[in-house]
Protein backbone atom coordinates (compact mmCIF):
# COMPACT_ATOMS: atom_id res chain seq x y z
CA UNK A 1 0.00 0.00 0.00
CA UNK A 2 1.20 3.55 -0.70
CA UNK A 3 0.63 6.95 0.26
CA UNK A 4 1.09 9.74 -1.23
CA UNK A 5 -0.04 13.43 -0.70
CA UNK A 6 -0.57 16.11 -3.51
CA UNK A 7 -1.58 19.75 -3.25
CA UNK A 8 -4.51 21.16 -5.83
CA UNK A 9 -5.54 24.25 -6.07
CA UNK A 10 -9.09 25.80 -6.83
CA UNK A 11 -11.11 23.73 -4.80
CA UNK A 12 -13.97 26.10 -2.92
CA UNK A 13 -16.43 23.49 -1.72
CA UNK A 14 -17.68 20.33 -1.29
CA UNK A 15 -18.36 19.56 -4.74
CA UNK A 16 -15.19 20.24 -5.90
CA UNK A 17 -13.91 18.32 -3.24
CA UNK A 18 -16.10 15.48 -4.75
CA UNK A 19 -15.30 15.88 -8.20
CA UNK A 20 -11.58 15.60 -7.56
CA UNK A 21 -12.07 12.68 -5.37
CA UNK A 22 -14.25 10.57 -8.07
CA UNK A 23 -11.53 11.68 -10.84
CA UNK A 24 -8.26 10.38 -8.61
CA UNK A 25 -10.39 7.24 -7.58
CA UNK A 26 -10.58 5.78 -11.13
CA UNK A 27 -7.33 5.75 -11.49
CA UNK A 28 -6.53 2.01 -11.32
CA UNK A 29 -5.23 0.73 -7.72
CA UNK A 30 -6.59 3.69 -6.25
CA UNK A 31 -7.99 2.47 -2.93
CA UNK A 32 -9.05 5.81 -0.45
CA UNK A 33 -8.78 9.50 -1.54
CA UNK A 34 -8.82 12.23 1.39
CA UNK A 35 -9.21 15.92 0.08
CA UNK A 36 -8.87 18.87 3.12
CA UNK A 37 -10.99 21.77 1.33
CA UNK A 38 -8.69 24.05 3.51
CA UNK A 39 -5.30 23.31 2.78
CA UNK A 40 -6.32 21.57 -0.85
CA UNK A 41 -4.25 18.43 0.56
CA UNK A 42 -5.22 15.52 -1.09
CA UNK A 43 -4.14 12.52 -0.03
CA UNK A 44 -4.00 9.34 -1.96
CA UNK A 45 -3.90 5.21 -1.25
CA UNK A 46 -3.14 2.93 -3.46
CA UNK A 47 -2.23 -0.68 -4.14
CA UNK A 48 0.82 1.16 -6.13
CA UNK A 49 2.59 4.17 -6.41
CA UNK A 50 1.18 6.27 -8.81
CA UNK A 51 2.33 7.86 -11.84
CA UNK A 52 2.21 12.12 -10.97
CA UNK A 53 1.65 12.57 -14.53
CA UNK A 54 -1.63 10.42 -14.45
CA UNK A 55 -2.98 12.28 -10.66
CA UNK A 56 -2.19 15.71 -12.08
CA UNK A 57 -4.39 14.46 -15.79
CA UNK A 58 -7.31 13.28 -13.12
CA UNK A 59 -7.18 16.61 -11.53
CA UNK A 60 -7.01 18.26 -14.66
CA UNK A 61 -9.90 16.75 -16.00
CA UNK A 62 -12.46 17.58 -12.67
CA UNK A 63 -11.26 20.87 -13.40
CA UNK A 64 -8.69 21.58 -11.05
CA UNK A 65 -4.83 21.64 -11.17
CA UNK A 66 -2.33 19.94 -8.79
CA UNK A 67 -0.03 22.72 -7.37
CA UNK A 68 2.48 20.39 -5.74
CA UNK A 69 3.03 16.80 -6.63
CA UNK B 1 -44.24 34.76 -17.78
CA UNK B 2 -43.11 35.86 -14.80
CA UNK B 3 -39.62 36.81 -13.01
CA UNK B 4 -38.78 36.89 -9.66
CA UNK B 5 -35.27 37.20 -8.50
CA UNK B 6 -33.77 36.11 -5.38
CA UNK B 7 -30.63 36.30 -3.60
CA UNK B 8 -28.73 33.45 -2.43
CA UNK B 9 -25.96 32.52 0.01
CA UNK B 10 -22.84 30.15 0.35
CA UNK B 11 -22.48 29.58 -3.60
CA UNK B 12 -18.84 29.53 -4.35
CA UNK B 13 -18.40 27.58 -7.62
CA UNK B 14 -20.13 26.57 -10.63
CA UNK B 15 -21.20 23.20 -9.42
CA UNK B 16 -22.75 25.46 -6.44
CA UNK B 17 -24.65 27.27 -9.04
CA UNK B 18 -25.71 23.76 -11.07
CA UNK B 19 -27.02 22.66 -7.77
CA UNK B 20 -29.35 25.73 -6.62
CA UNK B 21 -30.19 25.64 -10.74
CA UNK B 22 -31.17 22.09 -10.50
CA UNK B 23 -32.93 22.29 -7.08
CA UNK B 24 -35.49 25.17 -8.02
CA UNK B 25 -35.94 24.04 -11.93
CA UNK B 26 -37.71 21.37 -10.54
CA UNK B 27 -40.44 23.42 -9.04
CA UNK B 28 -43.64 23.33 -11.36
CA UNK B 29 -43.97 25.99 -13.67
CA UNK B 30 -40.08 27.08 -13.71
CA UNK B 31 -38.73 27.62 -17.40
CA UNK B 32 -35.07 29.20 -17.05
CA UNK B 33 -32.93 29.48 -14.16
CA UNK B 34 -29.98 31.97 -14.10
CA UNK B 35 -27.30 32.25 -11.36
CA UNK B 36 -24.69 35.24 -10.90
CA UNK B 37 -22.30 33.68 -8.67
CA UNK B 38 -20.00 36.79 -7.89
CA UNK B 39 -23.71 38.20 -6.27
CA UNK B 40 -25.40 35.51 -5.52
CA UNK B 41 -27.97 36.70 -7.43
CA UNK B 42 -30.71 33.90 -9.02
CA UNK B 43 -33.07 35.00 -11.56
CA UNK B 44 -35.91 32.60 -12.19
CA UNK B 45 -38.24 32.47 -14.95
CA UNK B 46 -41.85 30.81 -14.61
CA UNK B 47 -45.38 30.55 -15.82
CA UNK B 48 -46.79 31.59 -13.12
CA UNK B 49 -45.21 33.47 -9.93
CA UNK B 50 -43.80 31.29 -7.41
CA UNK B 51 -44.61 30.69 -3.64
CA UNK B 52 -41.09 32.04 -2.44
CA UNK B 53 -41.57 29.57 0.29
CA UNK B 54 -41.42 26.99 -2.04
CA UNK B 55 -38.09 28.56 -4.04
CA UNK B 56 -36.59 28.79 -0.12
CA UNK B 57 -36.84 25.03 0.39
CA UNK B 58 -35.66 24.01 -3.32
CA UNK B 59 -32.12 26.04 -2.04
CA UNK B 60 -32.59 24.94 1.04
CA UNK B 61 -32.86 21.29 -0.61
CA UNK B 62 -29.51 22.20 -2.54
CA UNK B 63 -28.00 22.85 0.05
CA UNK B 64 -27.82 27.17 0.13
CA UNK B 65 -30.11 29.82 2.21
CA UNK B 66 -31.92 32.76 0.49
CA UNK B 67 -31.13 35.56 2.31
CA UNK B 68 -33.16 38.17 0.25
CA UNK B 69 -36.54 37.56 -1.54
Amino acid sequence: MTIQTYTVSGMTCGHCVNSVSSEIGKLPGVRDVKVDLASGAVTVQSEQPLDDTAVAAAVDEAGYEVVRA
